[in-house]
């Protein structure tokens, strides 16, 4: 790229995306007054109070599932402090949640605020991607690409789980990292398991062919079977569990299909028993995304008694949840669920 | 009804919808962090800014818009704390709005917490209405429609704007409202004039039916089109202008209009300078209640420099803004529009 | 305007939107096969039967209500074919789709198909109005506009409903119109009363604001209250009654809302009977655009048994309900109701 | 089960859903009319045109992308056909679209027309599943679960991509098939690879689940990076590509994918030159599934020439478009493209 496109390119991308730090302000008085409202602002509430439910139940793993693209937006840390301040024992995501956004960011990068407005045939020439209003330098990305291949590349050559790419990924930052508090890292340091049931949909599926593709006979490959596996033994053992959702699509299904495949296996468990979920996706074209929890109900996988939807973009209402629950401050005596440990 | 019904009734219209009050909390923390996120969170930060720049431009007149049912759901008492606090100098809103939910209040009836998942033919049979998760007691807004008729009866008869029999409602209100603080006797006492573009379309609307059916000769007429004349007139002496709109509809379109009204009579005024709109609406089927501010701006009718769409379901996230707003405090110092004198 | 931006605004305008003919095609398989399939589909089968029983159900008045644009987008010559064909007894309209749209077209103008991706100011600098990917040229808009101001001129000066008003405009077209098949015009051959409950929301109300104006003390008024109680007139002689939806907004609610009114005057009477609404509003924003049907029965406003909600954009599915209706051909020996008749 | 519920479970399952069949009419006259009409009514005929214009392009791959439910609901057939008339080349699909849907309902069972206003509890305690308002018997469902497995014990224990996975289940039903025109048995037959990236998330991940637990050591995997690398290889050496995608999702996003791989892999092809989306997602959210076509030509996936987003519920518009093609008739002289073959 020569050097009047850089300066273009630089001019695109100055304005960094903050991350919210729900500890910073306290949404304590706004979700109090918002039980007493309707509409999505008393699902509000709701969905906090259901997660403080969640909270409480000395039983209750929560799994923190999170679809669409909020992590570029300026929710990562809320999730990473899910993480660090133990509300989250599990976590299913979308493989750009977790590599192109929260290991992105690891490495050193950022996301820019940009605007939909833009001449994309011009971004496309700058080599900047866009997301809605947001804006990536594509060749920090590939750095991120190349960085998952590299890891891939020390591992010895057989089927993982995402969730053990994903430890070996956090295991890297512990030395490598340039931002500290990322969810690979806090995940890794804590036992929280992670996975992404459509890993290679991602930022490190461009890694993992590169690798294949150096090593058409020996190499790492991601057995989603062994992830679904996995997930499902957590959901045998663990027994009382509770979703905290963000956004649907994969995730979602992939969590909630643990109760069905633990019957299957001949170990029948109780459903879900809380589930919140923060969508504006809609009900009426039959997709999971939008599907109701008490649709999920039928299929035997979500208890029908602590639902909560919350129609928004979460940007707005998932750090008012999330603030709402830090301050109340329940997950201080929770003890960890360190979910890795049963599979080392 | 009989007892057994009337103590059912009373099993659904028990936990009152509270309206939130933006003065007992300070969301400029969680505004203040939106402005470096993405997605609508920013939209929020940046509608706090457009309306800011209104409220410290010493020319502008702020037009509130309300469509949509939000002050039944716990809005209420913002849409009465931008008029007391000078945050509006005009509101164009739908009937309901304004009769239906603020003088119906105002008479010391209430709004209730519900769920949509409940069989309405039961609500029905108990003359209990609903609105999405809210509850309404049909015998108290017929109290309502009753209210409306007196008012028209003792009134001269002839045409009125709607703004006219609005500000009747506010004069009544004076002497017999149970609730002291509705927008409606707000307006009335800091000469805010309120316009409802299809007032009919509202309690307003059963009240003068029955007004006009007793007396089928001479009676209060509600005239739409002295209505738009009116507004365009306010907007002629305004000149610089701010549209702050809750939902679109006809409140949306109705204000926007009078920029090319006043064109049509020779007096061409400028685009309205400022434009916010909060809405879940869709751009894609065309209606005006989910056009971009940018299609306005085609129309001639608001200017494209200071927009901004919120997507978002506005229970949620005007609180924040109106917060904000109310905390920054620049509404101080500014100066009573009163354009409901220029009528007198 | 000079030549160069006369040239530019003829590239702009220069493939006009063509109404789609639902007598030139027969959709009859398509919705028979839609009838045993699921999601939206199944919807617009549905929405046909339920317009089919109405048309076979001796007593019923039918009672199409349009809100949006689609008239604009193509589906002018569907509405005009409905009045035309005996399918619609009543008309509850927005303005724009009266005015701006059907009797805008009847002068002989056109609306052009244009992309929602262009330059708004470039449009404005053109006179160019943009719906959505629909331009209109305002020029030809202001020649609509005095068209309605001196109809206003020609008629005694005193307060109309806006079904009176717009008999008024099928009268003057019968001898000015340039297009024929107008749904205005053909209101008023065939005695099909048209109301618009937020009428001055228009060019009428341009033009009628410039009437009253230029003439201060004497001149037509459009009196809402009147619009209402014609239209509860209506209910209370036809007593079994259904609506066809597209859209939702104020006509939907009016024309709900006459139930709720006859009771009010002390004439209590059936719910409407029959209901379908084609829309893509969303339910969860409480706003009665998109609120179900079900939700209308607690108001006492539609009966639950023959409801059909169609989730969809309208122009792609109305035009199967349609052909398949007139091909099916149950309105042939069907009398017509003439309910104009009833205020002569 | 016993005999009563057993009896009542059949009252729920009664009413087959039946696939429509685009042979069957010809909507050739209305994807006309709609070309000359706007909003989504113009979309649909724009997506039958991009849809023509990549069958007629000699060069050009045809990708055919499934998320959502539609084939539950009533579009299988359409997709079957669109393999057997070589209207698709390759097919990415969610891992329910495929196994749940098409391979099930090859096994011999069917999904049933239901409604969303239902006793999700009660559907629990009959095993019955719910997909909006359509339903499916849970033990049949198993029956196809452990079919999976019975396939998985068959094969050598290795990695293997979905695709390879798929056409052994293709293979399987050759001889097994009680429904012969599956989209599986199709694509197997004429050399169609079909691609699920996030295969387990699916009936096939409860069997492959399964086949694993009873095999901890020794087991069938499914390698996603193969599946990534596999359709990254069919890019780079078809070069000339189109997508036609229902809903978005992962299938969207992966397969846009494959241009950014591509060019990691030292290979860089050109941007898939034409797409079509038909979806009600948002763009508003960030998400992969509502982000426009534009803005995947910021990341290089999609040229900006031939694009056209249809803001549908597929079930109403995707049979019109289908339909169209299939009469129109250009795939008739299409030479296969048997991507499979490239893999043997």
């Amino acid at each position: 790229m020569n050097d009047a496109s850089d300066i273009k390119k630089r001019d695109f991308l100055k304005e960094p995306v903050e991350h919210i730090d729900i500890t910073s302000f306290d949404s304590t008085p706004i979700v109090d007054a918002m039980r007493n409202m309707s509409f999505s602002a008393r699902e509000v509430a709701g969905a906090a109070d259901v997660l403080d439910l969640m909270l409480n139940d000395p039983d209750c793993t929560i799994i923190l599932c999170i679809a669409g693209s909020t992590s570029a937006a300026g929710c990562m840390q809320v999730y990473a402090d899910m993480v660090r301040c133990n509300m989250a024992d599990v976590v299913v995501a979308s493989g750009a949640t977790i590599v192109d956004m929260d290991f992105f960011e690891a490495l050193g990068f950022r996301h820019y605020r940009g605007t939909a407005s833009v001449d994309d045939r011009l971004l496309r020439s700058l080599y900047i991607d866009r997301i809605y209003d947001t804006y990536i330098d594509e060749e920090q990305l590939q750095v991120c690409d190349n960085t998952i291949k590299l890891i891939a590349d020390s591992l010895e050559p057989k089927a993982y789980s995402s969730r053990q790419f994903i430890r070996e990924m956090g295991r890297f930052l512990t030395t490598a990292a340039k931002k500290k508090d990322s969810l690979v890292q806090l995940a890794y340091e804590n036992d929280v398991p992670v996975f992404c049931p459509a890993f290679s949909d991602s930022s490190a599926g461009f890694g993992l062919v590169k690798h294949q593709y150096e090593r058409p006979d020996r190499h790492v490959a991601i057995d989603c079977v062994r992830d679904f596996r996995e997930l499902t033994e957590i959901k045998m053992k663990a027994e009382t569990t509770g979703l905290f959702m963000i956004g649907g699509g994969v995730p979602k299904n992939f969590a909630q299909d643990t109760v069905v495949c633990a019957e299957l296996l001949g170990r029948p468990v109780d459903m879900h028993k809380y589930a919140v979920q923060i969508t504006v996706a809609d009900v009426r074209d039959g997709a999971c995304s939008g599907s109701t929890l008490k649709e999920a109900t039928s299929w035997g996988k979500v208890d029908s008694g602590h639902q909560q939807m919350v129609y928004a973009e979460a940007t707005t209402v998932l750090p008012l949840i999330a603030s709402y629950i830090y301050h109340k401050g329940d997950w201080k005596d929770r003890p960890r669920r360190r979910w890795n440990a049963i599979f080392k």
